[in-house]
């Protein structure tokens, strides 16, 4: 049975209740990223320029409705804009920006209850993380946004849950989503980047719509010759989809506004306790990897600090709050106190360490040594998890704000979730 | 100085008077298969469903009007719905259907005279020639559709030149497409391949626009780290953009409605002159790639017809005009006259031949032998060319639609033509 069997088998399971709760925590904290990231200036020209085209029942984060196509495709892309979303390690990959906003946006076409939304979307981001995994590491070493490639697919299935296709109708959307699946890495630090969430979501969406409306494409669009695989490096990892646990289980959620190679880091000081005044010097030991990509020695932006880690380890143990997008301002780079903090940070990398582990030592100015370490990947129960995602809201939207979206996002009302989502 | 650097500088180079010649005898052709694509019902709900979305000021061809990235996707599937048009070797991909359907729904947008739109259509099709003889056959082998992937290139640099954009706008239209471009073989066969074009065509749009908006992308998204050629099998072959002869000079028309692996034969039997009464025995002798693509020995409807030797050569022989898209019913499939033609003629590989050559040995009843052959890439005169497409556009549409848009098509307005296209 080839992937694209699997998947279009897949499509009809009922997901387990650990899978359906953590979707809903993951509903959550994409609904916060995307109200944070539609305040952001930088894409209102392109959403605007989207709007101008038509109007239609899909809600738009950030106020206004369109058709269920741009606003998948407008829901996606502001919703990776602040890189704040969640994160799939086994193959590396951000889900909920892809799937969600394509199952959301059909979902209002079809005034669906939220829980067929919640079993439509969880289908789609396993199925994302099971496609990312069949594609392997090649597939993202060689330059592919796992995101954006995976994300399509995982997108075009939670979409033909939602819709009901047919099997064979699924089997064309995955064949059209073969020849439109696309982004690369290339676009990291540039607008491309989130764009690449948007363009997976839409073409989840058109995929559907499309095969339902009649369009025939390739038998086996991904595994099949001149296959999407084939054709992109894919390594056709063996995957068992709905067997064991399910992926979307070990879903890890953001908890700091910044770069994810510096969390493992943040949690350890998140879990220490020691007053900072008492400090004399500080060393980080990290993996090899991390070291080109979020080791800024003197940033002086607050971009350039989400990338850095001697100035977030300095704010957090200062007590500013790095689950806070606010919190990386240009000015928190001159901070007097921070830049002393600063000075007293050493960080090297140390192989012996997994891409998700940190090695803290601080010694004290009283001689003394402090130990911590942290491991991203350590089991966190569901009760925790869910603490730290609603201080996260808290932090993103206000307490109010994020209180109201949390209740929605656990209830059976899509209206009541969207209603959230128009208020900017 | 990379592809990217040199596209960009290419944007603003002026055509020779060759090039824009040829341009608009594509334009013409791209015009008539696009209007008998529309007629086509495979694609109706498609279209329905996108023109559903909202109206705009881009001419859909068939009867209606929608923005310029929703036209710009119909028409580009429907130009490419017969797999009649235009098509260039030196890649293997169909330049026109991608570019022309980009740069037309923009210029209709800024209401530009028909003069400019040739002369970014000029420019968009080169681009989209280089850049497929860039990625190189690698890239196609592997499974890449060129007509898709380089097509948006060069329907972005159409689009560019089109809506004058500035470089480092154009560079930033380029790294988004490298993120967008797509479109794989395994479509063959299916609605997909058509599709591909009109993915091409709207990604040229839309990575115009947005990199006009203000989007940012990778600095070199074609040649860079992580890039489409290293991603995507390219094997970045040595160009020369405006050097010596343009590209679009060397572009082959289809003037058979059927597979482009029968067109040397068909030709070669044009410039033949005996009497099919006397035929004893026809001998074809084809290159070896085209006997599992077209020699079906049996066709039994107007499809597989399409893909067969024996059929067409009998069809022609007889007088069935194979430039008609009507000629290829399933009624001729058993007409006892070609059954009785098809029984006389052999068809076998030969090495020595090229792909674009065909020979052709007849023995007459009175054993007499007569032998003929014919290689596609003949230069061929622009006066023999021009009738030639006069003679194919009436068959596809009658003569008197067909000397009308002959004539909006070298004319100097936008709207004439357009009306034309309106036209179903």
């Amino acid at each position: 049975m080839t992937i694209t069997d699997q998947l279009i088998k897949f499509a009809g399971v009922t997901p387990p209740k650990d899978a359906l709760t953590m979707m809903r925590l993951s509903l959550f904290d994409w609904a916060a990223c995307g109200i944070a990231g539609a305040r952001e200036p930088d894409f209102a020209d392109f959403v605007a320029g989207q709007l101008a085209r038509g109007q239609g029942p899909a809600t738009v984060i950030g106020g206004t409705s369109a058709p269920a196509t741009t606003a998948a495709l407008i829901n996606g892309t502001l919703s990776h804009a602040l890189d704040y979303d969640d994160t799939h390690f086994a193959h590396i990959g951000h889900p909920s920006v892809a799937v969600i906003p394509a199952v959301l946006a059909l979902a209002e076409e079809v005034d669906a209850p939220l829980e067929e939304v919640i079993e439509a979307a969880t289908i789609g981001v396993e199925a994302s993380i099971l496609t990312g995994i069949w594609l392997g590491r090649a597939h993202y070493q060689v330059g592919y946004h796992q995101t954006a490639t995976a994300g399509a697919f995982g997108a075009a299935l939670g979409s033909a849950r939602l819709l009901g296709l047919e099997p064979d109708e699924i089997r064309n959307a995955l064949g059209l989503c073969a020849s439109m699946a696309s982004g690369l890495k290339a676009q990291f630090g540039t607008m491309g980047k989130p764009l690449n969430a948007g363009l997976a979501a839409r073409t989840g969406v058109e995929a559907t719509l499309w095969a339902q409306s009649g369009m025939t494409a390739a038998h086996d669009g991904l595994a099949g010759p001149l296959g999407f695989g084939p054709t992109h490096h894919g390594q056709e990892e063996e995957v068992k989809p709905g067997k064991g646990d399910w992926h979307i289980t070990s879903i890890s959620h953001k908890f700091h506004a910044c770069c994810h190679g510096l969390h493992a880091m943040l949690e350890a000081f998140g879990e220490a306790r020691f007053c900072p005044d008492d400090v004399a010097s500080i060393h980080i030991r990290t993996h090899p990897r991390w070291m080109s990509v979020c080791n800024i020695a003197e940033p002086t932006t607050g971009l350039a600090a989400k990338f850095s880690y001697a100035q977030t380890a300095a704010m957090t143990l200062l007590g500013h709050d790095t689950g806070a997008i606010a919190s990386f301002i240009d000015a928190i780079c001159v901070d007097v106190d921070v830049l002393a903090m600063r000075e007293k940070i050493k960080i090297s990398e140390d192989e012996r360490l997994t891409e998700t582990q940190v090695e803290i030592s601080v010694k004290m100015d009283n001689g003394g040594l402090r130990r911590f370490r942290h491991d991203l990947l350590e089991p966190m129960s569901l009760e925790q998890r869910s603490e730290k995602l609603k201080s996260k809201g808290a932090a993103v939207l206000g307490d109010t704000r994020a209180d109201t979206l949390w209740q929605v996002a656990q209830g059976d009302t899509l209206r009541d979730l969207t209603d959230q989502l128009l208020i900017s």
